[in-house]
């Protein structure tokens, strides 16, 4: 059977799936999908409720028996059924599987008087790098199709033991390096605000799920902004912890065994109460035990003390930038970015100009990273098919180019650590100057809003902080408007992709695009960026 | 100059530093040189007892001015002029540099009523890859010879800060990957336990040293036994932590920047007490925000004060092994784990059989990455000067052969990480089999009591511990015994190694060398492995 074939019929198991009483008579004919759940009338007034409810209040209820696990992973599976019609997000599509979950959990709490775990009968939606035994993950590689996982992946297997459902898997880009969500098995994913933007990648399918309210926690990956991008394009919160903190064990992935910048595992949520709860429950499973590049770092509720007394005495310290020194923001990030600094200051906190150290020459290092084997483990996966690479990364798949060797591995190695030192030694400098403890920095995550499919250029706001490893959590903060964004006069262009950035930039386009913002910590700071994230996610909305 | 001139040259700085007064007349005829400290008179009785106090009792009698820190200073300095003259110890010895920083600690103390830190006036060796800032580091390589270090490396700069006074660096072998202490600038470092023994390496300059007890707290590092072995065969007791606990930031290295095996740094010290103290007072600096590799993790007490429990109440649980499959230990290894083993069923633990796991896949793989650039590293250093590489290591360094590429080294990384996984899948299972958490395994570190010069072979039990990046603790146990460790019947070779290692043994020849094993926690356990090595020193003294 040729590729094209075989993707064919892959990605019609998807809608096969499906079950035809769940199934749209007609695709929405507006820009927007994000009304189809309430107006289709497939989902009934509960589930309605179910899905815009949040996952803290879910495992309540159904801890407390108010709602059962089947009801719950119904719902979700209605709703993520319209997600797959509308903005063709998934990888996978469960039913059977999720529902048979849901009804033992069910039974469980009925005979033993007490749940699974923090997270029983919680439907959590994964990305297509996680593996369920007895399911295939493609990556959206054709030449995946059909290689059955033998065992779940380490995450995977600590969120069933909290008691979560596993219903979907997501879609992703071919390869993962991208920040768009595409590939020549399931085609396109598109944003459910809009059908014309991007849902962002490589964590894309989950951004649309999660943004479309088909899932309230997913569970993204990120090495070069692959949680943060979809989180902040779908108006979500998401987390890149720093690497150790959470198991990225057993997941699929490109590059595997490269370690110079790690990919990290996290959630893409609607709120940082949720994401509190994922972080807990996983982190209470104790995931050293299984996966050795965990770091033995329970849930640290001192940490997240220091900040909320700072918040209630109006007191924290942050650091904030506008551009990095490579490609100014769009005019609706520089806006969210302002918007965010007067609330925090007029909480009396202290947000002052941050200076990004060399983010330029982190993000070469970056690149010199993402393809120093010359694209040779992504073109080893497109020949297992013969299916040509996706044109986001044609430049990047090139293993006849000259491969670096160990020696250069080591000299990249050796620059990222002094480079890392070097920022922690800015760190020290300003609480020196200022005599305050610096604790989060304020910064763009992308230059741009939701962006139109196939415009995502520059991933530097995002690679910069993978270079560092430093924890940061994006915080959504607006939405573009045509009427306040306009075109400045008078731009001069820092460089090449400055200057092509700029002139993606259309008012009209990008009308109502979601707008956020990423907060950045030092290394193993989640507690702390949490809850600074919190605050800033609650000024916005006074 | 030709690289021997200028070695010859750098070498006789080392005694030419050390004051007239403070040199032997002659050089003592035994095999020991343990009581020349003694028998010399060059020492004051004062400063006898000064050297052989514990860190510990030496720091608390400084914060309290019942010592000063000139008067320790000079006491450690001379102990340690007597152990260059003796066993050749040294790289560096600075006593007009250390006596100006103890008269300023002094005089600190004394105007302040404060101390400057927790090692306020305690002289701290540090090996030759710490870097002083106006000092020279080689590393034993005559062409690093005179190039002077423009800042401290991480460590240091902590450890002052701190209140340590820096006195000596110690020698190391040629590209620090040896167990044993020899290069072309210094010559070769002796056991001071008998001339004919080695004192260990890579870290042989600080066993010697501080087995003399020409130091009691001195700076090692270890990516393949560097630290533990030295501290085995001086009788001391020394830690590998975990890679991330420690800062190592701005030593030098062979192979810098290579990250699939971390090298550690950590103490080398005469009691468990020490190494607690130089521990704390190093986390209590915050490494990590120096030291972008350093996790966030301070001293946890209630790590330490569940192992006391468990003590108190006889109900540790240990593993142990003998044999790792490759080389079986000597007859005084043997003996010394039994030893262990009963002191700890005696006092009501539980200590059963581990099957040590795959370990010569692991010591494979650590052979692996240590030779993956051919010794191309190496062998820049070697041709600055044009010296010859030392016996030791001339099968590594062979930059002709080929070098693995960025996929090997991704490759060998997963492998790693799969087999890291599938050790704590073993610890899971022996869990779940006895219903009880395992605190820590116990083993040899080498196959051999001290061993006689060139004669180490066998690397092993050191290095699948490197590969593992786990917190191990050496605890010296006792010494051979000709009387007891007589040569078993019957032995037959599982390798050829272990022929090599088989018939190096000699109980004459390996009476009364040093004796330790070594006892293993998973990563980042340092507070609990330390407690339980502290427990086992005691039981060993009953």
């Amino acid at each position: 059977m040729s590729w094209e074939d075989l993707a064919a019929k892959r990605k019609a198991q998807v809608l096969d799936a499906i079950p035809q009483e769940w199934r749209l008579k007609e695709l929405p004919s507006g820009d927007s999908v994000m009304s189809v759940p309430a107006e289709s009338g497939l989902l009934s007034a509960d589930e309605l409720t179910i899905t815009e409810s949040s996952a803290a209040a879910l495992v309540k209820s159904l801890a407390e028996g108010k709602l059962t696990a089947v009801a719950v992973t119904t719902a979700f599976l209605k709703r993520a059924a319209l997600a797959q019609q509308t903005v063709n997000c998934l990888h996978s599509f469960l039913p059977e599987f999720a529902l048979a979950r849901a009804k033992y959990l069910d039974e469980y709490l009925a005979k033993n008087k007490r749940t699974v775990g923090p997270l029983h009968g919680l439907p959590i939606s994964l990305k297509d790098q996680c593996r369920i035994k007895g399911f295939d993950t493609t990556m959206g590689y054709a030449g995946w199709i059909g290689q059955i996982d033998e065992e779940d992946s380490v995450l995977v297997s600590l969120l069933e033991k909290a008691g979560a459902v596993f219903y979907v898997k997501t879609s992703v880009p071919q390869s993962l390096m991208v920040c768009e969500t595409v590939n020549n098995v399931f085609g396109r994913t598109s944003n459910p605000r809009n059908k014309n933007w991007s849902p962002g990648g490589s964590s894309g399918g989950e951004g649309a799920l999660v943004g479309f309210r088909g899932s309230l926690i997913g569970i993204g990956t990120d090495i070069g902004g692959s949680i943060r991008v979809p989180s902040a394009f779908n108006s979500l919160y998401g987390i890149r912890p720093s690497h150790g903190r959470l198991p990225y064990a057993k997941m699929a992935n490109s590059m595997e065994g490269q370690e110079t910048i790690h990919s990290v595992c996290g959630p893409i949520c609607h709120s940082i109460e949720d994401m509190r709860l994922f972080m807990k429950a996983v982190l209470q499973e104790q995931p050293w035990s299984y996966d050795s590049k965990v770091v033995p770092m329970p849930w640290r509720v001192g940490e997240e003390d220091v900040i909320k007394t700072k918040i209630a005495s109006g007191s924290l310290t942050l650091g904030i930038y506008e551009c990095d020194g490579n490609v100014l923001p769009h005019p609706p990030i520089l806006r969210a970015l302002k918007t965010v600094q007067e609330k925090l200051s007029a909480a009396g906190h202290s947000v002052s100009a941050w200076e990004p150290y060399k983010h330029p020459f982190a993000v070469d290092l970056a690149n010199r990273v993402y393809a120093a084997d010359g694209g040779t483990d992504i073109f080893a996966a497109l020949s297992l098919s013969g299916e040509p690479a996706i044109p986001n990364i044609k430049d990047l798949v090139n293993p006849s180019l000259e491969k670096v060797g160990v020696n250069d591995v080591w000299a990249i190695q050796l620059e990222k650590w002094k480079y890392q030192m070097e920022y922690l030694s800015k760190i020290r400098e300003f609480e020196e100057r200022t005599g305050r403890e610096l604790d989060a920095i304020i910064a763009p995550i992308t230059p741009t809003a939701a962006i139109r499919h196939n415009q995502f250029r520059y991933y530097g706001y995002a690679t910069a902080i993978n270079v560092l490893d430093f924890t940061s959590v994006v915080v959504p903060v607006t939405f573009a408007d045509k009427a306040v964004d306009v075109r400045p006069d008078g731009f001069t262009p820092l460089t090449k992709i400055d200057a092509a950035v700029n002139a993606e930039y259309d008012p009209e386009a990008y009308h109502g695009a979601p707008v956020a913002v990423q907060i950045i910590g030092r290394r193993f700071t989640e507690e702390k960026i949490m809850a600074i994230a919190e605050e800033v996610g609650r000024l916005l909305k006074l």
